[in-house]
């Protein structure tokens, strides 16, 4: 068994956490945080043992009434793995505590490549990330873009890909925030940064993305204009994309029409949260000309990266050398689909 | 004078007609319509004067003591060319009494080009419409990609280019009659029908054009991969932009950053209902690679076919030969700028 810490349990570590405590190898220890507030309630309610992430998050917990376990090093002691999902720029500091604790970590998109050269998405380099101490799974709209060039990549499909990025404004569960309404905000600068980021990834990708936000909070969709370095069939590319891992097919003709209809599925289906963990592939879209392929894809921003966070605590302990392996029972224990429904 | 008259004074009737007004070469002999609420009354407070485009609308105008000055053969008498801006369909229907009438007449996007076999975008093709009796102007979306492409394609620099739309969902006035929120819809089928329709314009374009819907009624957004023959400068590229009619470049970093903020302009601007005829285009987007260029521009429906609409009219006529003076007439009546502010 893997023993698994999640720092930080926020839209992204509440989720590793049941993904892992849904594994058959492994187990979370515990999550820490600095709240007090009903989203440590829920980790309570959850039955994770609950650390503070700093020496005042352990006061507050215990003056709350929540009863903590100890600090984050007392955390750290039982892990073999600590995902850290704690706010942007909080990792990069927490980088030395971890290898200070002789703790693996993985880190999340928040952080530049640099933080730990190494930056994940498992069906394209997780024999890279095998028996390393530090991994950085790259962001949702990344996670996608990789998912879905590397189908063409792999196979010697790809010349160069053109996406545009229509980002959701702000997240469920904090839109009553602020935000964009009726608008939409296209960034000033192409290429976004999601682009480059990729590279982190596949290096050398021709690629650009152009990206806005629109007044929505259920998820991102992209629209790709992929070219290839021949013509192919738009049999071989749908048999190409319905063989990659966690891409699932939908149909717009069969009621699948748009993020809402898609995220009621994966309500229907019982999953937790309604997450999506797959990129959600409008079938009705796929269009190939020549030796271009033209689609479009719902990206769920709070959920796509928990399988690959997953498979990067799998990879950094070193306990399963096959990618194809890791992916096939991470997606086994979560239920993640070719196709919706 | 060219006298025209204007059948259907809806959103882009009760536009045409002012800026038709506001030319020194043109007076409204009247407008025609088949409500009776307020769009109507509105004409009349406008000073036109006002018809029933059907016997029925005769009859209950008057009961409504709206003061019609007759039928559509009344107002069709009057008049040297007839802006057909009805909803799509009964158009078509209407071509026949605009023949039997021996008047000329302009015919909006939502006719098909079959329709006129003529299909119309100021810069791209007046002289073609000189002295014909029917033209069709192409719908907003088209009429903005044909301004943007046009501006290349006339000067040699257009290969190819792939589009991705994303469309207000429904128009402000009728905003109330429910529509989508929270989400984005991908057309399920690309090309989506503004490439094809672009091409009725500029033969022989390689285009491809992806759309979707989005939760919010104030324009449409284009974000655009455009291909050139061979490499060329940011310098080329923002001075052909410059050159070319009707497009307007904006700057996020100055605060225009998105469709609410450039139509704050045009309202202080005093334009008649806020409207923004030039396609509005972020300079900061401007991105050239090799022999690629990227941009995003803003597309207001309501009003971008309105100087189209002039211009069309003005063929028809006769009475222009010269399609850069009628833009120019145009423009100098209605305010178009090349920036905005």
């Amino acid at each position: 068994m893997i023993n698994v810490a999640v720092n930080g349990y926020g839209v992204i570590g509440k989720r590793v956490a049941d993904a892992a405590a849904a594994q058959p190898d492994m187990q979370v220890v515990g999550v820490a945080d600095t709240a007090t507030d009903y989203r440590v309630a829920l980790a309570r309610h959850h039955g994770y043992d609950l650390y503070g992430s700093t020496e005042e998050a352990v006061a507050e917990m215990a003056a709350a009434g929540l009863d903590p376990g100890g600090g984050l090093s007392d955390l750290l002691a039982a892990a073999d793995v600590v995902v850290d999902t704690t706010p942007k720029g909080i990792g990069a500091a927490n980088k030395t505590v971890y290898e200070a604790a002789g703790v693996k970590a993985v880190f999340q998109g928040g952080e530049p490549h640099e933080l730990t050269g190494r930056s994940f998405v498992a069906q394209a380099n997780y024999r890279e990330a095998i028996g390393q101490r530090f991994v950085r799974v790259v962001p949702c709209n990344t996670t996608a873009t990789v998912r879905v060039l590397n189908a063409f990549e792999t196979r010697g499909h790809l010349r160069r890909a053109r996406l545009t990025l229509i980002r959701r404004a702000t997240d469920p569960w904090e839109s009553h925030l602020g935000g964009m309404i009726n608008t939409l905000l296209p960034e000033p600068h192409i290429p976004s940064h999601q682009g480059p980021d990729a590279l982190t990834v596949l290096p050398g990708l021709d690629l650009v993305t152009i990206a806005a936000s629109g007044p929505f909070n259920l998820a991102h969709v992209h629209f790709a204009a992929i070219e290839t370095p021949t013509p192919m069939t738009r049999g071989d590319v749908l048999e190409l994309l319905e063989q990659a891992p966690r891409i699932a097919l939908i149909r717009a003709d069969q009621g699948v029409a748009a993020p809402n209809s898609v995220l009621e599925i994966t309500r229907d289906l019982g999953r937790p949260r309604g997450d999506l963990w797959e990129v959600a592939l409008f079938e009705d879209t796929l269009t190939v000309q020549d030796n271009e392929v033209f689609c479009s894809y719902i990206v769920h921003n709070e959920s796509i990266v928990v399988p690959e966070n997953i498979d990067a605590i799998r990879a950094l302990a070193g306990v399963e050398p096959d990618a194809a392996t890791s992916i096939a029972r991470t997606d086994t224990a979560l239920g993640i689909r070719s196709r919706l429904p």
